[in-house]
């Protein structure tokens, strides 16, 4: 490799020339009846950070790799960083026989979105932005933010917002724990009931036990529960998620009691929106809406004021509030997200999705072997239409009474899934992820139609 | 107000000449070896942002508030967010009779450094920036980040990294209680005892009581601790601020047992660097160093490879990492922090500490109903120099036997600052923040010399 100092040279010109020219074309644009020299503006102190981005951005990975402002450095210039089973400095390599992970939950199936609608969704932070723990109005969350969020339920029609109270955290993710000890006893001598119902997502259980309170203690599955315990004790806070993780189940609360409702999947993308949900405490993640995993913000919608306050409490004294530079990215996002009543958007993921299930069912009706979950159509008041739902998982059975370990039997076939018992099930299920890359889902469809065909051919590998 | 509309006029139509212009300027500077088509790159979808950001920037606001792009808006525009007592549409009044509010340790005093330094300080986030959960090592921290966090404390002498894990929380305050989980009895039965020296920074007792774990359990001042448990029970974890907050002294274990040493404070402009800290866990917040409180972000330096793990493993519990967004800007904050070996920016934070103590020390040194905390000189390594320590709080303590309540004596002259009790010390102390901004220590300043006239002319408030 012999591109040592290439960046510097071209970049550092590239910046120093965009700035003089900037500078002596001396853009201002007035307006109105203010003042010239407070209206206008000619970019100056931005040009330095939009150069480096789109400098970055515009180094070829060949679509199989990206390129970051804080990425990978190679002798003073950003390289490429490629996806799974991609190799080579510019990510054009397909590494052979490198397994499909379908193992995480990444919503990089949005990135090409974002990808076309550049100029809309990108944001400049100065260095000074919002230095102070609070907003001026002494809170710690943007009430422009805050409008944005009702505006997208509003729009989607999801979830009932309207005299109720927002709080933000650290993705879905911390409002979870945020709510289990918001609505847990404060009797330490009768810990609350933590349950949720099998299969469901590892976390609720992780993190309850993880936290050892005093106040709560995770309990397991609520059929169980229930079955064990009759009436007596209905001290419990369940979850309810739904559409469910793993299997896009549509649920509702099975114990009746407190509830925490975790829409994180709750958008039209992934199910008919039948209704909005009007629950007491509601759970939604920017994750699996526009895709920024990585951005790790997620909001609850409550009813009651005093839960409210517990849940604010509890952010407050876990972290003093969410990150400034983070809300204001999250506010930029959902400007976009929100324009053209949210058709562009949900247009594109739902499309992807929908494509995805067409071909993934495609390969699991020649299948016997292996089965999906069924898909039942509904009528979503959002596209106005009967849709079948497009989960953002599949819900894989291996049918065969001897292939009780399914994963074992997918990861013969080259194939990473997240394996059942990790849901509290069984390990005859796995959970594949739909919601990743395109090339990791063609891998992944690729290692699966193998995988069928072997079934057919007669000649199966484990 | 007749300013309708005149901010979309004069936006959208300097955004549109703006980005016309660009493309057809259609800058393309190439370098070296590389293909053209890909090094080079002329401003396209970065420059809307770009020309936002700058607009908002432009906004007045008289020195005495500001103008933000996710802040408030009137009729379409963006209006100022005014400082504390000012008020008007552009900030110029000062509002008659306020109190100086010298309560919270927002450290507003370094953002002018990053005006000054607009240019180097920020930063572009594309739409599609880092969705992903992980970075491409499959971890959920930036390296180009963690290295310049060594680089900073490399070049500044505070603490050995070299051979230490790093993690990064939600401002320190996450890694307080993430290091309380790591360091504590995994066996409930004899849960840890969590300590601290009066006086102490009241978050750790609030975080202990109210993570209410059955690992631990808040015992309060180490000093009474100590005297009642002689050698007794040794599972200790000891928090150990230094510099300390409220009063700035400079700690060590009390009890020698498990420790936390937290070093928010431990900054050239804040104290004297006589060496680098060496000890097993030690905790950082962006807060105090660069000023960025609201980023909400902080790293702890760690020893130990099993508790580095239990610290990263709380904070992917309890969050799934930390917003990728904000590491990015920090990335770019402390970019500029190292230049010049970090002298620019810890001369201008030095200067204005040393300014402000030096005022504050006059008034002070005029009164004997009030005295604040003597300050020791020390060699500092950094600045090569034996200095006065510049603490970011001045601990008061109302002299008068009759005034044992002292936040109600200042409060009757117009200032707010924290009481003693808060930092489970005596309400004859009250800590006065000196890190806000200019406009706050001017008017806690004129305040405080008030107060000391009137004594001094006999005739008091209160």
């Amino acid at each position: 490799m012999s591109k040592t100092k290439n960046y510097c040279y071209g970049f550092c010109f590239l910046v120093s020339i965009t700035i003089n020219i900037l500078f002596s074309i001396n853009l201002y644009v007035g307006g109105g009846d203010k003042k010239q020299d407070e209206s206008s503006v000619g970019l100056s102190w931005s040009t330095k950070a939009a150069a480096e981005a789109e400098y970055v951005a515009s180094i070829s990975c060949s679509g199989h790799g990206r390129a970051y402002l804080d990425g990978s450095i190679y002798e003073g210039e950003p390289i490429c960083e490629c996806y799974d089973c991609y190799v080579g400095a510019d990510c054009a390599e397909l590494s052979p026989g490198c397994a499909a992970d379908a193992n995480s939950g990444d919503p990089i199936f949005m990135e090409p979105f974002w990808m076309q609608n550049a100029a809309d969704s990108a944001v400049v932070i100065s260095g000074w932005h919002r230095m102070s723990y609070r907003y001026a109005d002494y809170t710690t969350m943007s009430i422009e933010l805050e409008k944005y969020i009702r505006k997208m339920h509003s729009i989607v029609g999801n979830a009932v917002t309207e005299g109720r109270y927002l709080v933000f955290g650290i993705g879905s993710t911390q409002l979870l724990n945020a709510a289990v000890y918001a609505l847990s006893s404060e009797n330490s001598s009768t810990p609350s009931n933590v349950l949720a119902s099998i299969p469901f997502y590892s976390i609720y259980k992780a993190q309850t036990m993880f936290f050892n309170s005093e106040n709560f203690q995770f309990e397991g599955d609520t059929n169980s529960w229930q079955s064990n315990n009759s009436t007596n004790n209905m001290d419990v806070v369940e979850f309810v998620t739904s559409p469910n993780n793993p299997d896009g189940e549509l649920k509702t609360s099975v114990l009746g009691g407190k509830t925490i409702y975790d829409h994180a999947y709750f958008w039209p993308h992934f199910t008919p929106i039948t209704g909005p949900s009007d629950h007491d405490l509601m759970i939604f993640t920017l994750s699996k809406l526009t895709g920024h995993a990585g951005t790790r913000f997620g909001w609850a919608v409550i009813k009651d004021k005093d839960v409210y306050e517990k849940v604010l409490n509890y952010i407050s004294v876990a972290d003093l509030g969410i990150s400034k530079d983070t809300q204001l990215r999250v506010l930029k996002l959902l400007k976009k997200a929100v324009e053209g009543d949210g058709k562009p958007i949900f247009e594109f993921a739902y499309n992807k999705m929908r494509d995805r299930w067409e071909r993934l069912s495609s390969v699991f009706s020649k299948s016997t072997r292996f089965s999906i979950q069924q898909r039942h159509p509904l009528h979503c008041n959002f596209f106005n239409e009967t849709r079948l739902p497009s989960p953002a998982y599949a819900w894989v059975k291996c049918e065969r009474e001897e292939e009780s370990d399914c994963g074992a039997v997918l990861e013969a076939g080259n194939i990473k899934g997240r394996s059942g018992s990790i849901f509290s099930a069984k390990d005859r299920y796995v959970r594949l992820s739909l919601i990743k890359s395109q090339d990791d889902f063609e891998l992944l469809l690729q290692r699966l139609t193998e995988l069928v065909s072997l079934e057919n051919s007669g000649v199966e590998t484990m």
